[in-house]
């Protein structure tokens, strides 16, 4: 069986002439050839090179999105999804060349269903374009993965993020979706309905399949209230065991806890360099908690003991709007504040997720790791799902510095599966990750998954070269 | 495209005598052939008829369900796995012949991580022997369907019940799997990490597939920890409308509801008869509420608000677990109060499943077409999720009679398709809903699961004739 493919070939340039050239008789000038443009959609910030598109076409229907595919596939010309290109892993990159689908244009809210708690929406509006449009109706899409992505590429790459901990990932707040198929067939894989037993689960398969099986459409959305009361804080603790320990008993305690995210101590000053602060630079938990006002006041009370109890705190908290902001503030500006640890550097994002009982011995090692290894790479995560993130602060211009940092990030992956762990809990597989699925999941499920790929689409046109890259 | 399939055609009984054979050779006298097993693993409580497998298996471990799978595999015979046989949809019927695997004897609980909250388990343990394993360590698996099934069932069927509407349903408490495929071979779905973007998720797209996949060999389940204080109560309505408008505005206000059930008239009746109770026969919701001892109090007391306001009430709860059960009596005994309506009659159980904002009108056109069917079917609702049963009383000896009632239950998912649901929120497939995939899911979504079936099971194995029948 072959699990790992040979470097992929570009397909045939005639075919894909011929694509563009049929593309063009029936978009005009909303196919666009233009190497700055083409370059932008083959956007990636991982190790791998931008890998341009040989076109970029801009439809505004599902109708149309069914005619790209159509003649793409009467050439055998890859077609690429894009949303807004802030994907990790190298997702939007065209190491077969073919034709970048920008969905842009498609980006209304179709429907509210305030009563349902869900909402029908095209796949290029931003996630804060839709909170926007929900606020006044007193719902919002919890789902907050940092960069304002766009709804179709966060259900493609099955994202989470800060508040994953309360309101679970895209797998769990994509109630349906409309796909058009290799064939070009318009699809929807469920009805509106809560819950269903009603056969396979494609929703589910299409959430994080990353283009590979199919272009989104159109998402039915799950929508939660907005909270009636929101506290928020930060607190100190001595080590990130018992920031990790703080994490559990929350958890195990029934608190629903809306986000609780960790800052190590390069992060902390990091932060501390860029919002001009004095925060202590020690391990650092951020915290919010949603529901009513009564509720978030004894949530935050019960987390203060439980941290006191580890030997961390004082938990600072509040409920007032513009106290959260400001405690949050070294969090909501990590990212930006990274890159003043080392000006002029470019930045590697990667991330792995394990089992919660193992996350303090993960980040753990990992820190050690990035010591020895002489790496500057702050740390965020996500820990009450066991998640965590880290900033690699590299010269690419330096191949040495680049072995480096790209060693490190295969004895981060190692170290994460050893814990029975993934090796990616929310940036996806792309084309960074491949070469961890063998391991990952073994050879059955890697087979199965290639199975699906080749039943789903036989000529190996949608977003080839990612996840079970074919050819 | 052939979406209907003929009768299905039984295999060739001489392979079938070769496997049988084979397994005996193997498996010595776990191998059963007794009529009356065999019938008892063709259980059905739908309109279709008892067809039971050739022979009945009891392995004891995953390695010889591997075995099982290969023997059959080399002669083409048909494998149906068995938990506890209380699927409700003909899920364990051998239309085609076969081996029933009953996985009775593979019941253990592997491991627990409580700090993860998760455990490893064998499918055929019960929920009620689980939680009862787990029970000393503060922690429980929420899922409740009625019925004590299996866990491997249970999964394989994306079951959910009464608590779903705060603790989900299968799809979003397993967290991995392990399942032999139809060549035999053993494979893992996910890791334990609480979340993964690792490629396609194989866990979900078994999570329901109904054994036609493959055969579930372990579960690691999610779990939650037992609440620290539960509130339960009932409450009367003036109308069904009033009961699902209630729902909603709780599930919109935000309050983290444990259970909200629906009980119709007919089955308040139903419960007065069988448990000597003087209920008032008017649409009732049971209730729980899951948190703190505050929390609780404030959660039912905001709930009575809102009942209050929709001519409800009152809303009689307790957080004392005796007076709870006294309570929920009612609830509990719905189904075998059920048949004191009609004694000697058989029960029919179906279920469908729409969007909240629809459930008052399909509840109540619902009712009317009973009435107008003269037929004696009382309804039970979880109505959080917009799920609701019925349970029709139909005496199989008049074929008038059950070709009514199937008539009415056709009418039933037709009414629910036509709201944006589904043909069954949670007792899935089986035999008895194949004919309503087509409309349900439309003609690109079914071909997609029938291509996912041939790629995964070319042979058409693994519990043929259920789901999308190939042969």
């Amino acid at each position: 069986m072959p699990v790992e493919s040979s470097a992929p070939v570009r397909r045939d340039p005639k075919s894909i002439d011929a694509a563009i050239r049929a593309l063009t008789a029936k978009f005009g000038n909303r196919v666009v050839t233009s190497m700055a443009v083409r370059e932008q959609h083959g956007n990636t910030v991982t190790w791998i090179k931008n890998q341009p598109p040989d076109a970029v076409v801009f439809p505004q229907s599902a109708e149309e999105i069914q005619d790209i595919v159509r003649i793409c596939a009467e050439h055998r010309v890859p077609v690429i999804p894009f949303g807004t290109g802030t994907s990790l892993e190298g997702h939007v990159n065209a190491p077969l060349g073919g034709v970048s689908i920008d969905v842009r244009d498609m980006n209304k809210v179709l429907a509210v269903h305030a009563e349902d708690l869900d909402c029908v929406i095209e796949p290029g509006i931003t996630r804060k374009a839709l909170n926007e449009y929900l606020r006044d109706q007193g719902v919002f899409f919890p789902i907050d993965p940092g960069a304002d992505a766009s709804l179709g590429g966060m259900a493609a790459t099955r994202c989470s993020g800060t508040n994953a901990v309360r309101y679970g990932t895209m797998k769990d707040n994509v109630l349906s979706l409309k796909v058009v198929t290799a064939s070009g067939e318009l699809m929807t894989t469920a009805r509106r309905a809560k819950k269903s037993s009603a056969g396979y689960d494609l929703t589910r398969l299409f959430v994080g399949s990353e283009g590979t099986l199919g272009v989104i459409t159109e998402l039915t959305l799950k929508l939660a209230g907005i909270p009636e009361a929101i506290s928020g804080g930060i607190c100190p603790f001595p080590s990130v065991e018992a920031c990790c320990n703080a994490a559990i008993l929350t958890i195990q305690s029934g608190i629903p806890i809306a986000r609780i995210e960790l800052l190590d101590p390069m992060q902390v000053r990091a932060v501390n360099l860029y919002s001009k602060l004095s925060l202590r630079e020690t391990p650092m938990l951020f915290l919010e908690f949603h529901g009513t006002e009564a509720g978030v006041a004894e949530q935050s009370e019960r987390f203060g003991e439980i941290a006191q109890e580890l030997g961390g705190g004082p938990f600072e908290w509040t409920t007032r709007p513009e106290e959260r902001t400001r405690l949050w503030e070294a969090r909501h500006n990590a990212a930006f504040a990274t890159v003043t640890l080392r000006p002029g550097a470019s930045l590697i994002a990667t991330d792995v997720c394990v089992p919660l009982s193992r996350l303090a011995d993960c980040v753990t090692e990992t820190q050690r790791d990035i010591e020895a290894s002489k790496l500057i790479a702050p740390i965020v995560g996500h820990i009450g799902d066991g998640n965590f993130h880290l900033t690699i602060l590299v010269d690419r211009s330096s191949p040495a510095e680049v072995a480096n940092a790209e060693a490190f990030g295969e004895r981060l992956v190692e170290r994460a599966l050893a814990m029975d762990g993934t090796c990616t809990g929310e940036h996806g597989v792309g084309q960074g990750k491949m070469k961890y699925l063998l391991h990952e999941h073994g050879a059955p499920a890697l087979e199965a998954m290639r199975s699906i790929k080749r039943a789903l689409d036989p000529q190996d046109i949608m977003n080839p070269g990612k996840i079970v890259a074919l050819s």
